[in-house]
C-alpha cells in the first residue's frame, strides 16, 4: 500500500475543531487506499506561551531545558489527533519524536536530524495504523530531547517521506500553495503548479514563508516530492520537485521580498589585503549573519565595504563595526535599519540574460533606486528602501511575472 | 552527601510565582549540604484542561493516548522549575519519568512501578545538579509512556526515595500536617506530629487526601520516612515512619470521614451457601468496588445483605444487583446514594476494647443512627446519614482525641 506523508501546522490544529478538520481529511486519504503518516506542529501560539512561561520562572533559558518544555507542545497535539481518528473509527497511534525514530545531533534547539530508525513506524503501519508522529523534536544519542528549531515539522515531514519511501509528502497551510509573490500585497499573484528545488530553497530563504528551507534542501537531498496545499480546500497546491526539462515549469517562478534587512557601510577602508577577512571574522564571532556584501574600488586607493545583516543582528554587529573601523583606518560608517530586498527567482534566468536588465529598468520606471545588486544563476536580488519594497514588487510582478506565457 | 526528595503537588507549582517560590526551597536544602531530588506535579489544573481538550475532540479516550496527553504537564513543570533553578545559579537538570527510570508495567491510566533504574539520577547528582522529576508519570518495557493514576507523583517520591536511600521523603502540600480530623470542619483539630504506616493508610482510605494510599504502602514495604509539610511556611509537618514503641506517637490518631458512599441492601436473600459469591462475583466483572458488607441473620431461614459502593460506581451495580434479586429469588433491593463514612483510627486500639463502645456512646449521645459497622486492628467505620457526618466528626473529635492526653 502506498505511503503518504501530511502534515499540519500550527494553524491548522489551533483548536478542538480544526484538530477534528484534520482528523477528517487524514480519514479521508486513509478510505483511498493509502497508508498515512501524520506530522503535527503545536497548537496555534502554544509554544510562544511556553516561551512566556520560561522567561517568566527565570532570567536564563538554557536550552536544554527549553527543548524539554516547548517538546510538550507536539505531543498534546499529537495525543489529541489519535484521539479523534480513534473517535471517527480509525485506528490510530500517536509516536513522540523519539518513539518515531528521528535521531538528531545534540544542538538544542536548533539540532539536525542524523538518521531515522523507522522500525516503529513500521510496525505501527503494518498493524493498520495512522501513525501521528510530533514534529519539530527528536531525540540525541543520550536520550535526551531536541528540537529542530522553527519550521522544524516541515522537516520531519520531509525526513519521514524520504526513509519510508513516500509517494508524496504533503505539508498543509493556510494559503493554496507557493504563489508568485504574496498574495495580500499582489492580488494578480498566481499560485504556482511546479517549481524546483533549486528555485523553492531560493524563494524559502528570501522571505517566502511557506516551507522552512532546510525541509527543502532535505527534499532535494533525498529527492522527496513536496505537495504544498491548503488544509481548508481540496484545491491542488504546489509541486516541489526535480524538474527535468524546461517546458514543465515556469521560466519565472516568482517574486520574493524580505524587509527584515539592515545595511551597514564602511568608508574609506584603505586598501590593504586581509581588511575583509578581519571584520568578517569578527562578526562571525559575534554570530551575525552576514547577507550581501559589496566591495566599491576608488581610484585613491581606498574603497568601501557595504554589506547587510537582518535587523535582528544589527545591535551585536554595531559595536563590531566600530571596533574594526578604528582597527583598521577607515574613515568612518554609517547604517540603515529600513531596508529591504526584492528579488526574481527562475530556473530560466541563466539562459535568459535579459531578466536583469527588465528588472532593473522596471525599478528605473518607477524611480525605485537600488542600492545593492546580488545574483546567482536563478534569481537577481536588489536592496531597495523599505518603503519603496510594496511598489517595486507589484511592478516586478505586473511587468515580468503576468506578461510571460503562462 | 545526604539524599533528600522533595515532593511538590500542583497546588505548589500553579504559576511561575509558585514555581520561584518552590525553587528558593529547594536552593535552600541544597544549600543545607544536601543533595536534591525534586519531584513535581503538573501546574494547578493542568491535567484537568488536557481532559477536557481530550473530550472535545474524541467521544473515546484511549488509555494510551490519554498517558501520552496528561504526561506532558508534568514535563512543562519539570523544565520551568530547571530553569528557575538555573536562573538563580543552582545547577540544575530537568528529567521526564523515562529518564529518571521510573520503569512501569503497562496498565495505561493506573501503572505500577515496578523498578527503578536510579543509574541517569546518580550520574546527575555526582556532577552537582539539582534533579527535577516528572511525577506521575513512568515508562514500560515497550518504550511507552504510562501514567500512575491521580495522585501518583506521591508515589514517584516515595520510590525514588527508597531507591537512592534518601534519608526522607518531603510531601510538601498546602496545609502543614495531617490533622486529626479536617480542619475545615474542626477548628479543633491538632496536628499529629507522627504516625505509623498503618494508620496513615487508614486515613488516607479513609477520605483523608493529604497523601496518595499508593504511596504510603510503597514507603511502608521500603521503610522510607515520608515528611508531609507545607510549601507555604517551614512548619515542622507530619511524620509517617514505623512507629516502634507506643510512647512515640498519639493513642488515637484522628478522625477520618467520606462523603462518598452510597449503601445498596438485597433483602429476604434465600439461605443457600453461594449466593454471596454470585452476587460480588458479579459486581465484581462491572468493575464496582465494594467497600463494607453486612449479612444479617434472620430466624426464617432468609436474611438481608447489605454494603457500600462509591456513588460514582453506582450506576455500574445497580443493574447487577437487579439482575441477582431475580436470580436468587431474594424479595427485594434498596438504595441509598446519602450516605458517609466516619472512621476513628488509631494504633493504640487494639490493645483498648473500649474505644468502639466510646464511640458508639458518641454517635448515639448525638442523636446519629448507625447503619452498618466495621472494624480493623487500627480504626473503627460507621456508615450514617450523610446530614449527620460534621456533627459526628465534631462530636467524636472533641470527646476522644481533644480529651485524651497529648
Amino acid at each position: 500500500m502506498p505511503i503518504i506523508v501530511q502534515k499540519f501546522g500550527g494553524t491548522s490544529v489551533a483548536d478542538p475543531d480544526l484538530i477534528r478538520n484534520v482528523a477528517r481529511r487524514v480519514a479521508k486519504t486513509r478510505d483511498q487506499g493509502k497508508q498515512v503518516i501524520v506530522v503535527v506542529s503545536a497548537m496555534g501560539h502554544t509554544t510562544d506561551r511556553l516561551v512566556e512561561l520560561a522567561r517568566a520562572v527565570g532570567d536564563c533559558t538554557p536550552e536544554r531545558e527549553m527543548d524539554m518544555l516547548l517538546a510538550t507542545g507536539e505531543q498534546v497535539t499529537i495525543a489529541l489527533l489519535a484521539i479523534a481518528l480513534t473517535g471517527m473509527g480509525y485506528p490510530a497511534i500517536s509516536l513522540t519524536g523519539a518513539q518515531a525514530g528521528i535521531i538528531t545531533d545534540n544542538a538544542h534547539n536548533r539540532a539536525r536530524i542524523v538518521s531515522v530508525d523507522q522500525e516503529r513506524i513500521r510496525q505501527e503501519l503494518e498493524k493498520g495504523q495512522i501513525v501521528v508522529v510530533a514534529g519539530f523534536q527528536g531525540i540525541d544519542g543520550r536520550n535526551e530531547t531536541t528540537t529542530l528549531g522553527r519550521g522544524g515539522s516541515d522537516t520531519t515531514a520531509v525526513a519521514l517521506a524520504a526513509a519510508l519511501n513516500a509517494e508524496v509528502c504533503e505539508i498543509y497551510t493556510d494559503v493554496d500553495g507557493v504563489y508568485t509573490a504574496d498574495p495580500r500585497l499582489v492580488p494578480e499573484a498566481m499560485k504556482i503548479d511546479c517549481i524546483s528545488y533549486d528555485e523553492m530553497l531560493e524563494l524559502a530563504s528570501l522571505g517566502a514563508l511557506v516551507l522552512q528551507a532546510r525541509s527543502v534542501e532535505y527534499a532535494k537531498h533525498y529527492g522527496v516530492t513536496i505537495h504544498v496545499r491548503s488544509s481548508f480546500n481540496d484545491n491542488r497546491g504546489t509541486l516541489v520537485k526535480e524538474v527535468s526539462g524546461m517546458e514543465e515549469c515556469r521560466q519565472l517562478s516568482g517574486v520574493a521580498h524580505d524587509v527584515n534587512v539592515a545595511k551597514i557601510g564602511l568608508f574609506d577602508v584603505p586598501d590593504r589585503p586581509g581588511i575583509a577577512k578581519h571584520l568578517f571574522k569578527a562578526l562571525a564571532a559575534e554570530k551575525v549573519d552576514v547577507d550581501m556584501i559589496i566591495q566599491s574600488w576608488m581610484r585613491s586607493g581606498k574603497n568601501d565595504i557595504v554589506f547587510t545583516v537582518t535587523r535582528d543582528d544589527l545591535p551585536r554587529a554595531l559595536p563590531v563595526v566600530k571596533r574594526v573601523v578604528g582597527e583598521v583606518g577607515a574613515a568612518g560608517m554609517d547604517y540603515n535599519d529600513h531596508m529591504a530586498k526584492v528579488s526574481i527567482v527562475g530556473a530560466g534566468m541563466v539562459s535568459n540574460p535579459g531578466v536583469a536588465a527588465d528588472m532593473f529598468e522596471v525599478l528605473a520606471k518607477e524611480n525605485i533606486n537600488i542600492n545593492m545588486i546580488s545574483t546567482s544563476e536563478i534569481k537577481i536580488s536588489c536592496v531597495i528602501e523599505e518603503d519603496e519594497v510594496i511598489r517595486a514588487v507589484k511592478a516586478i510582478h505586473a511587468r515580468m511575472i503576468e506578461k510571460q506565457p503562462a
